[in-house]
């Protein structure tokens, strides 16, 4: 795009919306320029339209002059999906942000895009409800983006990601169209299930203006269990032992020696002491369905290794040192590998064996995490970009990593997505014909490729 | 097709499956010409390919000659979807009948799509598992046919219905192509969504020759309760009073006083005699979980209205009546108008009453029945196709149906489909552009409309 075209196009998009919506110096554009990967190109404009014939007509204008347009909730995406990669117009839903109705009676709530999820959460909590999808981010990242990356978190072994809990959308396609999918039921099969295309697609499709969610009632109780392992391979076997069980949990987060020595060393008393591997875990229901999955998961605890397994009375101290994780993460390791692979649960001890193995074999440094009852394990390789030698290893690693996890009838990514950051990889998980006609797919809603392009798949 | 260019066809597809799977006599092809609909057209040949790559042939044989082939599991279907209505072949799935894996540790089972819904339950019920979906003719409709229409039944009111129990396929596409959606794990976000795009697709994108399904645990008790109602309003206001409260029954299931009358016709006992409308309703879970959801539906059913609410102690009698209904029925009016709307709980009331107006105003005789707590209803208009007079009235009442259910944020089917029954209603529950796109992605999968060509959109 020449200097004139750009300023052509600019002025065009400056009559579509009002000043106070449509940014275009640098030093304004630098906030949408990222996400919380460490991908950075800023974008040419940031537009925040507030209804969805808005998103429309900016969609249309950059259509007719092939300019890339990226929608972007709040940028907590971890693999890249929101990055202006290619340039273009960043079109942020952040403005979207009304709660249109919320109906206890039928279960569902509709929302605009940019809601953040604990708003909503905090809305429907009175009504008795929740919306199960809850990444660490919650507090700050939209429903939008959940829908678009298909997010999850710690509950996700019990109540299932953000595909579960949708029922229709309104939004816009890449070509510029409107459409309206799903439908205002519990149930409903006319026409394609384009509702569930959509989730999940990174903002590739279409830009997703509009939710019709389905609500989930709160659990009456909740209790929580802590177990100590002396080691990796211990408590792996205990995380397949309690998810082939009956009773699922509704949380079951693994922390492994890496995470644990990182919290031990600026947060005394949280942790115990001589645990190599722990477990938090959380069960939800009636007193009596806590009390009976209490026992059965401290049952299948015990396997060789254990040190401790017991109830945890204080349920918010549970999850303090979970929550501890991740800052520190961020601040030992600012440009540390984080992965999210999946493996299926009963092959978790051999994942978690061997991703310590690889780190070994590599000398490099790493901490395992994560949402064991779903076997998604976040695996961070503390690197420093500035030491070569040391990315080279690291990227030998992560090769290796991604090896192990298709042996073990793995995905590459439980929930981040694929964004930028695992757009190299996704033909070693999916194949090339398949991948053949998702891109067809790709062209049917956007045949241009103005819309977030360049993202998901391999060039 | 000429009768000549019709035999070279038939002589090439007898090139690629052996003599016994290949029919073409028009005797044997009658059982494949027809489902529960009462549409029927009978196809040139029928083919009962083994493995995947066999169905890829045929298809790619039927590209070729541009000849429609329709892919049936086992013709319960009620919508016409699996009837060969543009002539063609009927590729029958029901000799890919192989359970291949059942692995509880990890809550997945692989199977063939010709694995009958019950031989599947049968098989995972002794290691602790079913899988929801359990639509009325789950004796004998196969997994393949359930995720091609999306199928449901009683429990999806609590447990979903097949979109939500579905981990991966492996389809062959309308252009031939072999893909693999979908992972074997509990999480993946890697590409798009294809899985679930395949179910409710009626068979128009691909054929789905293998699925990885969730398992769920099953309850650990089962406990029962009816009601009765003065009239329909007082029911309906009970029904979604029951789903207002936190406690969601496994199964809430509704007849009307039409449904009534007609089993007690024929079964004396099994039925209150004063009531004009009926529930069944089914709780699961712990004993304690069982005795509070009792007591809290019970106080639910207090509306003005009420004859009597009590607990069930034989679940099993519990289902009797409901169970004999559909026999009846089409015994009754073997040629009846079978509708399954659904609208948002909270609008039964409106939609029961509603129902009822319709028929008296138009004078046609109607039983409605069916899964409440999705507020999904089947509506039987019971008429006899040889009284023009009546046959007018009954689809000018029909019309009048869509109507209210539309006007009452509903959807025209809640889990039979679309196949050929619905197809003219389509655009009046879907906006244009929104077909448009629906189409575009029919042509992506199968580029010469060969697959189960004509279904699910008015042409």
């Amino acid at each position: 795009m020449t200097n004139t075209t750009q300023a052509a196009f600019l002025l065009q998009l400056q009559h579509i919306l009002p000043t106070d919506r449509v940014y275009t110096d640098p030093v304004d554009c630098y906030a949408y320029a990222y996400d919380n990967s460490r991908n950075y190109h800023s974008p040419i404009a940031v537009v925040f339209p507030l209804t969805i014939e808005e998103v429309q007509a900016v969609i249309v204008l950059c259509n007719e002059h092939q300019v890339p347009v990226v929608p972007r909730g709040r940028g907590t995406g971890t693999a890249g999906g929101s990055v202006p990669e290619a340039g273009g117009v960043a079109l942020s839903l952040e403005r979207m942000d009304k709660i249109i109705s919320i109906d206890p009676d039928n279960r569902m709530a509709i929302v605009e895009p940019g809601v953040l999820n604990q708003v909503l959460q905090d809305e429907i909590k009175p009504v008795g409800f929740f919306w199960p999808p809850d990444p660490s981010s919650a507090a700050y990242c939209s429903i939008g983006g959940n829908l678009a990356t298909c997010a999850a978190g710690p509950h996700a072994v019990k109540y299932g990601v953000a595909r579960d809990h949708i029922l229709g959308l309104k939004a816009v396609t890449g070509k510029g169209e409107i459409i309206k999918t799903g439908c205002y039921t519990s149930k409903g099969v006319v026409g394609y299930d384009l509702t569930r295309l959509l989730v999940g697609s990174e903002g590739t499709l279409a830009v997703i203006c509009e939710a019709t969610l389905k609500l989930t009632p709160l659990p009456k109780f909740t209790g929580g269990i802590t177990a100590e392992f002396v080691d990796t391979e211990s408590c792996a076997k205990a995380i397949a032992a309690i998810m082939a069980q009956p009773y699922t949990p509704s949380a079951l987060e693994f922390l492994d020696n890496g995470a644990l020595t990182l919290i031990r060393s600026r947060h005394q008393n949280l942790l115990p002491e001589n645990a190599r591997a722990y477990l938090m875990i959380e069960v939800d229901g009636s007193q009596q369905e806590i009390t009976e999955a209490t026992e059965a998961i401290l049952q299948a605890c015990q396997v060789a290794g254990l040190i401790e397994a017991k109830p945890a009375h204080d349920t918010k101290a549970l999850w303090a040192a979970r929550k501890a994780l991740s800052p520190l993460l961020k601040d030992i390791a600012p440009k540390k590998i984080n992965e999210d692979i999946a493996v299926p649960v009963s092959h978790l001890p051999a994942l978690l064996t061997g991703l310590e193995q690889l780190a070994a074999q590599h000398q490099i440094s790493n901490v395992n995490f994560g949402h064991a009852g779903n076997g998604n394990i976040h695996v961070n390789l503390l690197v420093n970009p500035d030491n070569a030698d040391e990315m080279k290893r690291a990227y030998q690693c992560l090769d290796e990593v991604f090896s192990l996890v298709l042996s073990l009838q793995g995905t590459l990514s439980g929930e981040h997505g694929v964004g930028m950051a695992k757009r190299p990889f996704v033909p070693r998980e999916i194949d090339a014909t398949t991948i053949g006609v998702m891109k067809s797919l790709k062209l049917t809603f956007d045949p241009n490729n103005v819309l977030n392009p360049g993202k998901l798949f391999p060039a």
